[in-house]
């Protein structure tokens, strides 16, 4: 399937008027006073989400992601918008420096996420900026303010309007990376071990995809309580890095069964499971649980199978999927919890709580968000793929920053900057053809292929291993 | 139903030899000292879970309740045994004092808790009484101790043979009462609010059966945390003790909809829900979730209609039986726990964990348990059916304590100690003919009659209400 992927579309984005760092050094943004929210509002351009137009300030622009229908990498555009907004009550313009990617993006851009509205539409549930402008009655924050947003969508796009009660002010050296990889990962991972889960001195916890954001969070969060013992799943070439972060048993799910090793080495089981993946891994970490056991299911990974909805794979998550009576929760002594944040959009205070001690743990150094990698807005599908192929170690950035011609490639911003010169310079000539910038694309594709096959055939492997199971 | 009920039968309790206080000044009970295991058990009789006897000692007797089938009040038992204890190692010989009823117990004798041996089998989940002997390697419990003990079953004898690990120490001041009145129901209030519940500062508790022994544990520990709401269902007769208990609202399920009820003063719902009832009032507690709210489903009183195992009653609850789905809790940020304490007997550090906490807060005066009525031995049937017919506030305790020849008839032992002196003489004039007391105990029975068929009208009320639900 990989090899149909399209690149992200990049539509017109060199008419742009934007400065490399808009918001930093921004010609018309409002002095870090309390401007009245007029002047903040005519250096803002239109979010996505407020549909009036200001017809006079038709030549403020912003780029947004825009997903434009269900499917694979390809369905998510980028898009230049026009227009200026219009702030409600309570609400704030964010001038967006990064983005986090999060698996319930992916889910949506194949249809699988009911908390995103149909197409067209922007996703994104977190990023970090800067406050450009406040709507009325918004007292806790101000123009200039460094912050990080949780919202339920519609934050990959360069401007966006939010309300206050979403964003959280960034505390001393938070870099916006950091910031935007933070929210969602540690308020899952925060709220699933300590109001889910009461995690306790010496208990055991088994983190499933222990590499990736929410394993990363969730890991750093159990060392803050005194002996935790930490299991964690992932691929073999990753052990070292987790076993640094605080993974005290690292497993490779792909080469053995995990039940059996966990088994090894804690034969009653453990006292808390995340468990990302739904179907039959569900009903595996039920039957590991310790008596007094919690097991908190927060996804359905395992519907995630190649990058356009893959209905056996959902049908085979839905069979599978776990159901429970209470006569063996009780007969176990057993708990089992559902956790989304994307379903407790309404729950500001809730939120609040988590995010403010999350942040004191950061300024103590007791956590910090480890970046994978950080991307352009126009490497959107490249970002996702490397996500949803469990090719990263924590947090997929997107920076809004915009994409220097050199690096009009599909590789990641920070990653492969040493790349070789060759494809440069074949760019700059390409650079004014739209039609030659695709064709570009498509040899970088080619170059990346074998990369790829090496991973389907990877992947095929562990499904053929999950059906086993 | 009650129209049946046989009361327990006695046999031959006149041969026995015990003194009416034999643990407190017992003819030949050891020293308070370190006197050796043999000489210890000289003093001891047979328990029932030790079935080897030494021929030599057989003289030595006690009086235990036996379930001799499954079935109504009258196949609990009260049997004499003889034989004399052979503790193994780790364990203790214990005179016991004072025993706890529990739901356990009601459904065990209908045959529908599988924790419980077939008959014939001692009850009793717990009790409180003096060690008598102790056997090698019990370094932590001494002739004399005064104990409470949690046991899986066959606590309702005058002597019981448990491990060490299974008695706690009785503080300073707690009565063998109380002391029998709290392990179930504190250690299970306990552990659902604080380990599955994680209860914290301002949050809400709907307690199912708030006048029952769970029920007032739960709400005492409820307020050991500051600004809990406790929402307590209970008849409207017992408002006024479980609101000076500590019961914010209570809501009398007889006459409203306790979901109404509590939606009138918390629409959001509740942050956690302790629920005997199972059934349909599981999918009840579901709705009545807030976003991060818990169920703690530890029950099935719904099953319990009438004193014989009831069909229909147990095909409903089965039918009604509440299973949940992962897509559901996640969608609901939603926790669904089973306990049961009789199914945690192997976890001795958790219970321990958790008695010493409750150990401490009845020393600071934050927890004391409310004894609703003592009995007799011979008096179990009627103890039994004070129990399951919801007539009690606060825990229903057996004494071992001798019945008085004034009292043998069927009322609980305090609470009706000041009835004519008609009947107390006509009881001395049957005292020797065994078919004459027979005779005696229904003719109380009679007296009796009237209330219970008030109750029984009240209970087919209950009944057609549920089934509106």
């Amino acid at each position: 399937m990989s090899g149909e992927d399209a690149p992200a579309q990049q539509q017109n984005a060199v008419d742009q008027k934007q400065e490399t760092k808009p918001a930093e050094e921004p010609k018309a943004e409002p002095a870090k006073t309390d401007s009245p929210p007029a002047a903040a509002a005519e250096a803002a351009a239109t979010p996505a989400a407020t549909t009036e137009k200001a017809p006079e300030e038709e030549t403020f622009t912003y780029r947004a992601l825009v997903l434009t229908g269900h499917g694979g990498y390809d369905k998510v555009k980028l898009q230049v918008k026009k227009g200026k907004p219009t702030l409600k009550a309570g609400e704030v313009l964010v001038r967006v420096k990064a983005c986090g990617l999060n698996f319930a993006d992916l889910m949506a851009r194949q249809g699988l996420y009911d908390r995103m509205p149909s197409p067209p539409v922007t996703p994104g549930m977190e990023c970090s900026g800067l406050v450009e402008a406040v709507g009325e009655e918004v007292t806790d924050r101000k123009v200039g303010d460094k912050v990080m947003v949780l919202n339920r969508f519609g934050l990959w796009q360069e401007v966006a309007v939010v309300p206050a009660s979403h964003t959280f002010l960034i505390p001393e050296g938070m870099s916006f990376e950091e910031a935007a990889a933070l929210p969602v990962n540690y308020i899952t991972a925060y709220m699933m071990l300590f109001d889910f889960g009461n995690l306790r001195p010496n208990q055991s916890v088994l983190v499933h995809a222990a590499a990736g954001g929410v394993g990363i969070a969730a890991t750093q969060l159990c060392k803050t309580v005194k002996d935790v013992t930490v299991f964690g799943t992932a691929s073999a070439s990753k052990h070292e890095t987790i076993s640094q972060g605080g993974v005290t048993h690292p497993i490779d799910y792909r080469t053995k069964d995990y039940v059996e090793e966990v088994r090894k080495i804690s034969p009653k089981g453990m006292d808390i499971i995340l468990d990302p993946l739904g179907g039959s891994d569900t009903h595996k970490a039920y039957n590991l649980l310790k008596p007094m056991g919690k097991l908190i299911t927060y996804g359905a990974a395992n519907m995630l199978a190649g990058q356009k909805k893959n209905l056996l794979a959902v049908a085979k998550n839905w069979y599978h999927q776990f159901s429970i009576h209470t006569l063996s929760l009780i007969q176990g002594n057993k708990s089992v919890c559902g956790f989304h944040l994307g379903y407790l959009d309404g729950e500001t205070e809730l939120i609040s709580q988590a995010m403010n001690i999350i942040l004191d743990l950061y300024k103590e150094g007791k956590v910090k968000p480890r970046i994978d990698s950080t991307w352009h807005l126009e490497q959107v599908g490249d970002a996702m793929r490397k996500m949803q192929e469990r090719n990263n170690i924590g947090k997929v950035i997107l920076t809004t920053e915009p994409m220097p011609e050199e690096e009009k490639k599909e590789e990641p911003k920070k990653e492969d900057k040493k790349e070789d010169k060759k494809k440069d310079d074949k760019k700059k000539d390409d650079k004014k053809k739209d039609d030659g910038k695709k064709e570009e694309k498509k040899d970088d594709k080619k170059k990346e292929e074998p990369k790829k096959e090496e991973k389907k055939e990877e992947e095929k492997k562990e499904e053929a291993k999950k059906e086993e199971k």
